[in-house]
């Protein structure tokens, strides 16, 4: 279980949809404008493996933390990992009118190790305003040989004055019937305290995706947050970004490295089973209700069915 | 499954305990002051069973709420619940040297009905400062033969300016493992509706339990708030629970009589007992780690020891 890409993807795009809800509306949105500080706004013409961490489009807090949280994933998993062997047109793909640009990067893990999979994804979608929605997903999920909870971190920038930000250790059981899973993993890391400090922020505050699915795949600890800066303080959000976004999602991929992708534990055949069920039930939930309605309006039906195929086969695997 | 009453005391009794970690700090914590609106202040001398729906110490639109929240629950359920039969001395309660009351009242449901417990509390702390804490409290619990949602309602009011309201039908079973169960009883029922309408109004906050067990024990459409006036606006809380939280609490039971206690549902052996484990989770850790350490600190060892040796044997049966 635990969240896949898509279905913080799902939230996400849901999300946009909130505000437009269709490719249409999106297209005549208003008060949208683009990342001040994205370092360049063309589509990428470098080898297709390498575009995933440029982060082409997002502010430099931004990229500098992806890469920095890719940096660390190949650093304490890499020998684990195998490459990621995308096709090149689902590595990086845009739609036919060249207004919404995309990028998915997956490294599944080696048959002895614990995780399942690695998955990256930024979409990129210009607005007739001038201004673009920029939405960053990095997501890693263990196998059913261990119950630990699953990471994921997502960037939902509509405007260089508005982000939501999702940053998690999803759980893969229900806490309620298993309080020692709880304290394992959320009380005794204390990971509230990083939800805390965020929502002490002034202009941080609780997000509540529009869908319930979503809302009850994370953890009471999540981090769900919108901050929402003054037109005139453009620069405000990258400064969290950069002063607390980023230092707080470091220590929480160091939790999950040491408290859940590196640790053994002992799964029996029917909760590896449960696992497995509860695992899919997110992964085709959200391609098949959210992604399936969201991605042929970003980059048409063609694009949609290659991406979400490859997708689709992925996390069903 | 499903929250106890115990449960929601324990969120409340913890949210004492935030800002007067004991009962020693409690006495001497600053800025409470007690409801101005309170009908009045001392204990009361009518018989025992008549205590709990008097709703003494609180404001007259939350009294008004409250009465008619049971009145409707004798109206729907009254032929399916046997009486209250609580000791006096359970039914009503109060501290040594009188600065806190309380009172428990309870009514099981008949064998051949799916209500397992209607479940109402009220406990009045006097402060120092002269001001005062009041936590109502009513809970109804379906039996394991449906796997229905309960329903919750409690106010917690620290100060005629303050107060914590949870409101909600707790579901019973994971949500992201049983998505139908989900659109059942949340999406279909558009509970969230009221959370969003609450939390609309300026003074409204959304409320994080520091108990994680306790969030995670609740839906996601569940209404957690906090409601914070300025000191010079006492009445505005009244208003708001008469004008937006006393429409919505009558709504949502109403939901919860037609969707959830009225309804006979095919529930297997192996559910059924998981429902019952589920459901003795909730109810012995809110016992035993909440109100087991609250309850003496606020009542003394004797009364505590008599209420929640009631309340176990109750809530265990």
């Amino acid at each position: 279980m635990a969240v896949s890409c898509a279905c913080l993807q799902a939230s996400t795009v849901s999300r946009i949809s909130h505000s437009a809800t269709t490719l249409q509306t999106l297209r005549f949105s208003r008060n949208q404008v683009s990342c001040s500080s994205s370092p360049r706004m063309e589509p990428l013409h470098a080898e297709p493996q390498s575009k995933f961490i440029e982060f082409p489009y997002v502010c430099a807090p931004q990229r500098e933390l992806m890469v920095e949280l890719m940096s660390s994933i190949e650093t304490r998993l890499g020998s684990d990992l195998h490459p990621c062997t995308l096709p090149p047109d689902v590595q990086y793909y845009e739609n036919p009118n060249g207004s919404a640009h995309g990028s998915l990067h997956v490294r599944s893990g080696i048959p002895s190790s614990l995780i399942n999979l690695i998955l990256g994804s930024w979409i990129h979608c210009k607005l007739p305003s001038g201004g673009a929605v920029n939405i960053t997903t990095l997501s890693a999920y263990l196998r059913s040989s261990t119950n630990a909870p699953n990471f994921v971190i997502e960037f939902i920038r509509t405007s260089p004055v508005s982000l939501v930000l999702i940053l998690d250790l999803p759980p893969r059981k229900d806490l309620v019937l298993h309080p020692e899973y709880l304290k394992v993993f959320y009380e005794d890391t204390q990971l509230d305290r990083h939800r805390k400090h965020l929502q002490e922020l002034p202009v941080v505050r609780p997000y509540f995706s529009s869908s319930l699915f979503v809302r009850a795949v994370f953890s009471p600890s999540s981090i769900m947050v919108s901050i929402e800066a003054n037109d005139d303080e453009e620069e405000r959000i990258d400064d969290i970004i950069r002063d607390h976004i980023s230092p707080i999602a470091k220590e929480m991929l160091g939790t999950w490295f040491d408290v859940c992708a590196s640790v053994e534990r002992e799964v029996g055949g029917d909760e590896s089973a449960e696992l497995e069920r509860r695992d899919r039930i997110i992964k085709n939930k959200t391609i098949e209700i959210d992604l399936g309605l969201s991605y042929p309006r970003l980059f048409g039906q063609e694009v949609a069915d290659r991406v979400l195929g490859v997708l689709r086969d992925i996390l069903n695997a």
